[in-house]
């Protein structure tokens, strides 16, 4: 069976258990042909997946909320990133040592919920929104750093904040969780999400994708360099030092088991909740299933 | 109006229009929200866009015959890029002059159409199959032959071939449509495909879209400089000389009317048809239409 899956990135470390998946056929023992498609804008992977239209993306709790509080009804079936850490990467230079600095400067953000974090953490500081300035970066997150089109943007410590870093910029890491007392950064942990009407129509194949996606994070995590290859196979352009140490550092946060958290969701949640965008709140268990997970369930 | 459409590639310079178009605003007067996808293997495309699972992509004529022969109902509704010259490209030391000389090389191709050529080429330079070697090598072309894994690989003079000689290594190219005696590059021009459902019910989005496009087009045409700002807004991964210099390299190519030529399509069919992926032999006429094409039409 073919089925297409939106990454919420291109082609990067952070997808690795997915492509060795791939490339070494765990997918197909099961009869399925895994297409990964990548966007060009991250912010298209909810509304595309959510309008049916691809069966299979990856997106945050976050987007989660917000998409079934706009009618797209999609639930995450897995987690593969468990609890990145995420925040504002900012050079030292700048001079942004906490959230209390940001004014007179430049915050990128990826897409729309950035924008709505970076407000919320700004009015609980008591600065108001005018006095700083927000852009949005899209997928460009390091290279605004370093072609100082912006002062801080959101990133991974994991990802971007090594990209800036090998550029020879000092930085520093404003963790979003702590700035928001959120006690774990698991808004930022990344979800196989899925249709609901795919998922009531094809069980079985949820099934197996879920047995094939553990096996390719258990080589990922058991032979790094095997699965290393595997990633620049598929995208050439990361066979260099600088996407090595990307996968070294991702390492850590590969999900072990691929299980939706409920205290998790909850927090999330209760995050999203303050955030404005959750028309139900409370409602969280019909964000996530772990029914396809070929383990122990939780709860 | 929100449509996907799924590129052939990663967001390269022959994209160029297309992202200026998206990027100054002239699919939005038309209330066009094109979110561009990227694929990870480019033989994804056709079997996405030919089960209608996302509306548009971008192909080249032979794909357009093969899924069409395997029963799905695409067509081009316009070209993009016209004719960028094509072949074995292959580094001059390995010594392969002509095709009399693949004889115990490792020869690349993208998808499955590449070794079909390949072998045509060999059969009717009366060499035997188990005498060369075919490698799948997917979006890999480059880097496949810099990395010495193969003796030479199909690719673009505007691209690839860019890339191999920027590593320091002098090159050749081969010009399949020279070799095969088609008299032109048509058959890798590369079109705007859809499904014939979709062109059915949104004729006017399609006309849109086309308009649109043109706009990109002639954008990139008149102003590559701005053009090329675009570009990497969306790619910042181009944001270097090498990339710059494919882009110039590619200007020449960009189609300037968008039109799908006739005569093109019938030597590719006939092309397609000795290369045995034609089922319905002649019938080059269901294959494209220039209905949405803001211009004088052709025949």
């Amino acid at each position: 069976m073919f089925i297409p899956l939106l990454l919420n990135w291109y082609v990067n470390p952070y997808h690795t258990s997915l492509i060795v998946a791939k490339e070494k056929g765990f997918y197909k023992e099961y009869d399925i042909d895994l297409c990964l498609l990548q966007p060009t804008n991250p912010s298209d992977v909810t509304k595309i997946v959510g309008q049916g239209l691809v069966p299979l993306g990856l997106k945050a709790m976050i987007h989660c909320f917000a998409a079934r509080s706009r009618g797209y009804p999609i639930q995450s079936v897995g987690t593969i990133l468990d609890e990145p850490p995420t925040g504002l990467i900012t050079p030292i230079k700048k001079g942004i040592k906490n959230i209390s600095d940001i004014k007179g400067k430049r915050l990128g953000y990826v897409g729309e919920f950035g924008k709505v974090m970076i407000d919320q953490l700004a009015k609980e500081a008591n600065i108001r929104e005018n006095s700083y300035e927000t852009v949005r970066i899209g997928m460009n997150a390091a290279s605004a750093i370093i072609q100082d089109k912006v002062d801080a943007a959101i990133g991974l410590s994991c990802f971007q904040q090594i990209e800036v870093e090998e550029a020879g910029i000092s930085t520093r890491l404003i963790r979003i969780d702590e700035a928001a007392n959120l006690g774990c950064c698991c808004f930022c942990s990344i979800l196989i999400i899925a249709h609901e009407n795919y998922i009531q129509s094809y069980h079985e194949t949820l099934e197996n994708l879920m047995r094939a996606t553990l096996k390719g994070i258990e080589l990922t995590r058991e032979s790094p360099e095997e699965a290393f290859e595997c990633l620049i196979k598929v995208n050439s352009q990361l066979n260099n030092p600088l996407f090595k140490k990307i996968f070294h550092h991702t390492l850590p946060f590969f999900s072990k088991d691929c299980l939706n958290v409920e205290r998790d969701w909850q927090k999330v949640g209760n995050y999203a909740n303050k955030l404005g965008i959750l028309k139900n709140p409370g409602n969280f268990k019909e964000c996530y299933t772990n029914a396809f997970i070929p383990i122990k369930q939780i709860g």
